[in-house]
């Protein structure tokens, strides 16, 4: 079951991350994802993470670079739904995914990417 | 990572299965569930299997009492994604999932959820 289902949400994405992201499951992810945004033509991507008890500097990387690359394709991405002790630890990592919009839950991830397309902040 | 998370989506719940479900995390997501759709007032649940590559008789019966368990808190459960191996299997089994809903993926999950409160069909 190394599989991670990217979900059409209206005009968005969904990516809901539950298992260990090895290697192969990101490349995959990333691929995915990108054949999804340009099939849909889709503006916005919600990776949800709350499921993530911890996330080291690969994951970070693999998040930073699907963010990245979704970018080139047309869409923005938005973390949500890091737990405190998450943020912590990429805090005292040095990575603070600044280049990676993060919100709260995916009801307020959905509202950003929406106030980004109207070009009004919510 | 023994957590499927629900996610609030507006005002419905979303939950996607990725990983396989044992007794004790089908038991927690019901759990789970039913308290976000009291403390939510949601009226709809959403379930995403597009992950499940297999689904015994187990996971189905987990399914069918998360469904029921909804009904009677007032939200109405929709199962979306399923691949067609897993429905033959399902059919094969002879569990039809007659009490549940079906869709083809979230979005009209969600279509038909929203017709169920407006008493309209999509």
């Amino acid at each position: 079951m190394e599989h991670i289902p990217v979900i059409r949400l209206g005009e968005f994405l969904l990516v809901t991350i539950q298992v260990d992201i090895h290697d192969r499951l990101a490349l995959k992810l990333r691929e995915d994802l990108s054949t999804a945004i340009v099939q849909d033509q889709v503006r916005g991507v919600v990776i949800e993470v709350s499921s993530l008890e911890t996330l080291d500097t690969f994951i970070a990387r693999v998040l930073s670079e699907i963010a990245a690359t979704s970018k080139l394709l047309g869409a923005e991405t938005v973390i949500v739904g890091m737990r405190p002790a998450v943020a912590l630890t990429l805090v005292e990592l040095g990575m603070t995914l600044d280049a990676v919009k993060t919100a709260a839950d995916v009801d307020r991830g959905v509202d950003w990417l929406r106030s980004r397309r109207t070009g009004r902040e919510p």
